[in-house]
C-alpha cells in the first residue's frame, strides 16, 4: 500500500522537555484506571504512522494504534491538514446551529452505516454515545431495563460502566442501573459446553432468549452488544448468532444496540463489523476510528423510526460539544482518506494475507498460543499454560508475572503491543505496511517462543 | 483593552455551502435536547472574537458565549496557533503514557484551582468530569448519595442529568441513580420565606442540615453544587452558605464538589467562582471556559486526601481521550492567553463598571425586569409579568409568546442572547471591548422597552 506513513523521525521532545514532561505528570496529571503512585509511564515524545518515540529517542512499531483508535496511524497529514484548516475557520460552535464541517461528518457516517440510520447524534466519545443510545431506547420502547453481555466493555460512566461487562464494572456496580448481563458465544471458552462454532451460536442464542423470557421480555428496552467484542477477547459471533439476536430484538420490540466503538470505521476490514453479517442494528454506537481519535468524537447512527419518535417530542439529553466542528473536520478528512487510499480494503487483504496466516502459524507453533483470532486488523491471541485445560497464563480480570515479562519483551524489541489479561491483541493501523506488519509479527513470534519456554 | 479582537468578516462559507449545509444537518444531524422536526436552526458561517455571522452573512454580537463557553471569544489567534502547532506534532495519544501538553495543562490548571488541588483528572466535558467526581466521593467515603441542587445542570449523561435539579432531568429520572435534591438559596424566589441574603443564606444552611439529618449524614458520599449557578438563573450565593456548606462537609465526612464547568475560568472575574467566597471544595469539576471549547476537554481538579485514596488502590474510571494532546494543548495556550492580556481582571472590571451599572438601570427603568444580578461577565435578568406577583414571562421548564418575540427580537438587531425560562441571561466572552459590550447592552434596553409593553 503506497500511502501507508512510516516517515522519518517526527518533531521530537528533547531529553529535557521529556524529563520535565514526566515530572509535571507525576506531580499533576491523574491517570484512568490506574493507582496514581504505582505508575511509571512512558513519555511519548513524538509519533508517525505506526510508529512512536518514547522520550530517550527509542522507536516502537504501534500494534495497539494507542487504544485501538489510530485507525489512520498517527499524524496522517490529510487530517492534520483539515484540522488547521478548520482552527483557522471556526473552531468551536454550540450544537443549536448548523455547521458545515458537521452537516458533512454527519452525511459521510450516514452513507457508510448499514440500513438507514441516517440520523446521526454526535458526543465526545464511546461511554457517552452509549450512555445516550440507552436513553434514546428506554424513551422509545417506554421500558427500563437493558440487556449486556459478560465481558464487554462500554464505557467509563456511571451507566456505561454498568452496561459493560468486564471488571471495570465491579467497584462501580451498586445494582440500580437497569443492566442484565448475559453470556456472549465464546467457543473457546464455551459457558454453553459447546464442541462447534454452529452449537455456540444456537445455545448463546436459547440463553438470550430464556434470559428475555425470565426477565420479562416487556421489561427490556434493549440489548448492546460490540458486533464484534473488542477488549474482551475479539472472539468472532459464530455463524447466525448476530442474526438471531436481530430476531429476537424484532420479535419482542427490543432495541438492538451495536456498539462499534472499537470494531466501526475498517477496523475489520469493513466499515462497521457487522456488516460481517446479515444485521441491521436499532442504533449503532462510535467514536475511535471515526476520526482515529485525532479531536475526541464519538456519536450515534439512529434507525428511522426511533428518530421519529423524537420528532416532536424532545429528546432529553445534549452536551455542550456535541458536532463540534473541530472534531467533525477531522472525521470528514479521515473517512476521506480512508477511501481514497483504499484502507478499509487494505486491512481486509492484510488479514486474509498477512495477520491471519501468520497467527495461525503461531497458533500451530507456540505451545503457549491457546488460540488465535480475528479478522482484517482486528486479532487477538490467548495465550495458556496449557493446551488442554486452557489455564490463561493470567487470570481473568488480572495480570501475571509472565505476562508481564512478554509484555516488556516486546516492548524492548521496538514494539507496542495492545494486551488485556492473558491475552496480546493484534491492532495496528488499518493503513499499516505489509513490510511494518511481518516486522512486528516476527517480533510477537520471538516474545512467544519465550512465552513457550515459560508453559513449556 | 486594546487585547479584544472584533475584527473585520472571518471566512465566511458562501450562500450556496450554507445552503447546503443546513439541509444536509436536517437529512443526517440529530440535535441536542430538541424535537428534530421542530427545529429550524441557524447556520453559523464564520465568528471571530465576540461575533458570529448566519448563512446570510447577517452579523451578531454574541452575548451567549455560545454555551457560555467561549470565553476568550472566538478564534483568538494564539489557541488557533496553540492548536495548529500541536496537530502538526502529536494529535492523539492514549491516556497512560506522558504527554507534555497534558502535563504543562495540568501545571497551569493545578496552578490557578484554590487549595491544593493540584490533581487533575481530564475529561471530555463537563458531563463526565461530574460523573467521575461523583465516582471519586463514592469511593473515597464508602457512601452512595448524593446532595444537589434543585434548578442545577451537571450534564446530560445518566448520572449527571440525574444530579442535575432542572428539567431536564424529569424525562431520564429512574429514581435509581442515589441522588437526592435540595433547596438552594435564592432569595428572589424564597424557599424559606427569607427577606434578607442574611436570612437565606442562614435557612438554605438549615434546610440543607435538616435534609442530612434525615437522609443519614452517614449514607451521603458528597455534595454537589455549582458554585455559582449558571442555567439556573446566575444568584450569587448569599453570604456565608457556600462557607456553611463547606462546614456541613467537613463535620459529616461528606465531599463537597463544586462544579465549574460554566463559573470556572474567568467568567465571574476570578478564575474559579469559589474564590468570591473563602471556601476550597475536595473537588472542583470544569469544561468550557478551560480553552473556550476549542476542543472538547473537562475534568476534575483533585484534593490531596482523595487523590491519596486512589494511590496505591486503582481508580475505576477512565476514557479514551483523557488528557487529549490537542484539547490539552489549546488550554495551555487559553489559559496563557487570558493571563497575558488580562482578561479575568477585564471580565471584573466589566461586571463592575459596564454590566452591573446598566443592569441596575435596566432594574430601575424597565417593569418587566423583576431583578439584575451576577457578577463578572455572569449576569441574568429575570422578566417578570408583575413585579409585585414575581410572576415570571414564562413559566418555569418552559417558554412563551412574548419570551419568544424578545428573543428574536434581540437576533433581528443583531444580538444573540443566552434565554432560559423567563430569563436572558448577559454572558459575553471575557475579552469582550467595552464598546460592544455597551453596544449589545443598548439592544437588550431598546428589547426590554418591548418587554414592558408587553407587562405594562
Ligand atoms: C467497545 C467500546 N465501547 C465503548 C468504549 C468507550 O469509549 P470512550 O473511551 O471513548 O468513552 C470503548 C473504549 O475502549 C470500547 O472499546
Ligand atoms: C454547571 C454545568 N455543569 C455541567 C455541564 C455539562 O457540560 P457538558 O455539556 O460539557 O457535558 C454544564 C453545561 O452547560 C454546566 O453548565
Amino acid at each position: 500500500m503506497t500511502s501507508t506513513i512510516d516517515g522519518g523521525a517526527p518533531p521530537l521532545l528533547d531529553s529535557e522537555g521529556a524529563r520535565r514532561a514526566y515530572e509535571l505528570d507525576r506531580k499533576h496529571v491523574f491517570h484512568s484506571w490506574s493507582a496514581q503512585d504505582l505508575l511509571d509511564p512512558m513519555v511519548i515524545a513524538g509519533a508517525q504512522g505506526s510508529y512512536v518515540w518514547d522520550g530517550e529517542g527509542n522507536k516502537y512499531l504501534d500494534f495497539s494504534s494507542q487504544l485501538v483508535n489510530t485507525n489512520i496511524g498517527h499524524q496522517h497529514p490529510a487530517v492534520v491538514a483539515a484540522i488547521t484548516e478548520q482552527a483557522a475557520k471556526l473552531c468551536t460552535i454550540a450544537p443549536s446551529y448548523v455547521n458545515d464541517a458537521r452537516s458533512e461528518a454527519a452525511r459521510l457516517i450516514a452513507e457508510r452505516t448499514p440500513g438507514e440510520l441516517n440520523r446521526i447524534f454526535f458526543t465526545n466519545g464511546g461511554a457517552d454515545a452509549n450512555e445516550h443510545a440507552v436513553r434514546m431506547a428506554r424513551l422509545h420502547t417506554g421500558r427500563q431495563k437493558v440487556l449486556s453481555a459478560y465481558r464487554s466493555y462500554h464505557g467509563g460512566t456511571q451507566l456505561a460502566v454498568n452496561l459493560t461487562g468486564d471488571p471495570r464494572r465491579w467497584a462501580n456496580d451498586t445494582a440500580s442501573t437497569g443492566t442484565v448481563h448475559f453470556f456472549p458465544p465464546y467457543l473457546y471458552r464455551t459457558a454453553f459446553h459447546s464442541t462447534t462454532q454452529e452449537e455456540e451460536s444456537q445455545r448463546a442464542l436459547e440463553h438470550l432468549e430464556q434470559l428475555i423470557a425470565y426477565e420479562g421480555p416487556a421489561t427490556i428496552a434493549a440489548i448492546i452488544l460490540e458486533s464484534i467484542p473488542g477488549t474482551a477477547g475479539i472472539y468472532l459471533p459464530p455463524p447466525g448468532y448476530l442474526e438471531g439476536v436481530r430476531e429476537l430484538c424484532t420479535r419482542f420490540g427490543i432495541v438492538m444496540i451495536a456498539d462499534e466503538v472499537m470494531s466501526g470505521f475498517g477496523r475489520t476490514g469493513k466499515w462497521f463489523a457487522v456488516e460481517h453479517f446479515n444485521v441491521v442494528p436499532d442504533l449503532l454506537t462510535f467514536a475511535k476510528g471515526v476520526n482515529s481519535g485525532y479531536v475526541p468524537m464519538g456519536g450515534v447512527a439512529i434507525s428511522p423510526e426511533i428518530a421519529a419518535t423524537f420528532g416532536t417530542r424532545v429528546y432529553p439529553g445534549g452536551l455542550t460539544y456535541s458536532g463540534h466542528p473541530l472534531a467533525a473536520a477531522a472525521a470528514v478528512a479521515t473517512i476521506n482518506a480512508m477511501d481514497r487510499e483504499g484502507m478499509v480494503e487494505h486491512a481486509a487483504e492484510l488479514g486474509r494475507s498477512v495477520i491471519g496466516p501468520a497467527l495461525a502459524g503461531f497458533a500451530q507453533r507456540h505451545v503457549s498460543v491457546g488460540e488465535a483470532r480475528g479478522t482484517g486488523v482486528f486479532w487477538a491471541i490467548e495465550l495458556v499454560r496449557d493446551r488442554e485445560t486452557r489455564e490463561p497464563l493470567a487470570p481473568y480480570g488480572s495480570s501475571s508475572g509472565e505476562m508481564n515479562q512478554l509484555l516488556a519483551a516486546c516492548k524492548s524489541r521496538g514494539l507496542l503491543p495492545f494486551a488485556n489479561f492473558n491475552r496480546i491483541h493484534v491492532v495496528p493501523p488499518c493503513n499499516i505496511g505489509t513490510a511494518d506488519t511481518e516486522a512486528g509479527l516476527a517480533i510477537l513470534d520471538e516474545v512467544l517462543d519465550i512465552a513457550d519456554g515459560m508453559v513449556g
